[in-house]
């Protein structure tokens, strides 16, 4: 079986190595049979693309690589295209991706990340780190106190790797779990979930929101104005999903207006921010760029043993078990 | 028995309440023969020495009220002091204290919050949160990616509540928990425990650093200049103990320098520290003031259950759990 990895090009700290591969290989003895290529340019894609197989790619160039109609003739043989990224959110909409070919996400490289800096925002947020950061700007010692964690009652939205990652974390802390996803069944680190319809009915009992879902058309301007009007006054907001999925200018109202206490933001809208955006300065927002769900030392290794995983599925006839559905979008 | 409560004054948010007091006694149901009053004025306070068997106060005035050799007349019939602190520097050297006394600490009512507050400064640390405060001051998105806590190693100076409740939550992360404390003997949520001479030995290997040791004769300094040198390039310290259990001009140097990557701490010199002072400015330092154990919405609930604990205890003719040994000063 023959895998070509199409690494970024010009940001070579992100490049799966051959050093990694032999390693993931070790790690997974019975990938056997399988021919590796390597590049990070335009012409190394176009060598390998007749021969391959398997793809393993970031997800940005797949799109313009590809317009509707061009994937079977430049690659007659390609089975599979793993994304390296979780969210393929930029490859959409997939009418460029031919039935034949399978479409893998790099879900579960980021749990154990996601679910820690998402407990850090909800206890940076709980803490009231954003007001001690004003604070200390104007060299000011006031004392606010706060309690634990302990019984207190967090909604999350989405429960993949991100959303199950924080879940897990919170569970920990002894907080009320309420998960939000796509149906209603339960999940193993959550107290309660509910269905996206009823998203109404349980954002008026977040103390503490955190949003993780992927962006889809359905979860684009998910937290509404009207929505962020639902959550409880004092109600805190972690954004670790895209900075698409909440209303950003009504999330900055409202910290202004005093609805909500406070905020930590992995993502906006634009990213990168431009340095005179309000959410660099609305009271009470935290702006991280982009990390929450980024481990580079082990990132490869783990995006290396997920693709083997599926390709092991592949091969005794499973489903991939990181297969995106083009209709869903995740 | 008669109980004297003496709340601060002038700080009714602290104050134990008789509604608090009630609610202990029925979650205590054997602490019958109680005879409480309150007061928080010095009226209140020479009307009930006289008589009282147990004073419940915060630390702060004891010292000032009774000079060497004047409890005994004051308070003849006084058996014990409770502090509603778990820190009692502030009422040390102890010449005040009569042998037939004893006085109590509250050590216990501090060791979730003072957990979730090192863990959440760990965390800050790990994923570069004083960066991103300073390139949000700028308006300068600029990942800086940052790896997961698991197998990371923390030295914890001090295991009582607080440093216990922190090796716990380090615990759950997967760190490497090394404990330093007075003896080296095991500690259940530490992978190593050793004695404090043997500190310098352990300081090279703490990629994170927590102090929280109470502050002592012993450990006043206890993080001088040359052990600040001791720590490895890039080290993070955590000081939830006492602003003078570290040098606070050489950490400051050591950040601007570049040896230290980021330091949270919830303590100073002075306190509350002056708004020109460089430890509010000095890069990859994180202030906050003095609010990391506590937890106002449980605290005086706990400080009844642990005065209740002590008093079945010395009722009982066993050794008081939070005696506070005068030589060792906790």
């Amino acid at each position: 079986m023959r895998i070509h990895v199409q690494n970024p090009a010009g940001e070579s700290q992100f490049a799966v190595t051959e050093a990694q591969w032999s390693a993931a290989l070790s790690r997974n003895p019975d990938m056997t049979g399988l021919e590796v290529s390597f590049a990070s340019d335009e012409e190394g894609l176009t060598q390998a693309l007749p021969e391959a197989e398997v793809l393993l790619s970031w997800v940005r160039p797949l799109r313009q690589r590809f317009p509707a109609g061009a994937l079977p003739g430049a690659a007659p043989r390609l089975k599979v295209i793993a994304c390296t990224s979780a969210g393929v959110d930029s490859a959409a909409p997939f009418e460029w991706l031919p039935d034949s070919v399978a479409l893998l996400n790099n879900r579960g490289t980021h749990a154990d990340k996601a679910g820690e800096f998402g407990i850090m925002a909800i206890l940076m947020l709980q803490t009231r780190m954003p007001a001690f950061a004003d604070q200390q700007r104007r060299g000011e010692w006031k004392p606010l106190f706060a309690s634990t964690l302990e019984g207190r009652r967090v909604v999350i939205v989405g429960l993949g790797s991100l959303g199950g990652g924080v879940a897990r974390r919170a569970r920990q802390f002894g907080m009320r779990v309420i998960g939000v996803r796509n149906g209603p069944e339960p999940h193993p680190d959550c107290d309660e979930t509910h269905a996206t319809e009823a998203l109404d009915t349980v954002l008026p009992r977040a103390e503490f929101l955190v949003l993780a879902c992927p962006l889809t058309e359905r979860t684009r301007g998910l937290l509404s104005r009207e929505r962020i009007a639902l959550l409880p006054p004092g109600a805190r907001v972690v954004n670790i999903a895209r900075g698409a999925v909440w209303d950003q200018d009504a999330i900055c109202d409202a910290l202004e207006a005093g609805h909500l206490e406070g905020c930590v933001t992995d993502v906006a809208v634009p990213e990168p921010l431009p340095a005179d955006h309000r959410l660099w300065r609305t009271p009470g927002m935290v702006v991280t760029p982009h990390v929450s769900a980024d481990d580079h030392a082990r990132y490869n290794d783990r995006t290396l043993d997920i693709l083997f995983e599926n390709i092991r599925a592949m091969r005794a006839g499973r489903p991939m078990p990181n297969r995106v559905d083009p209709v869903k979008g995740y």
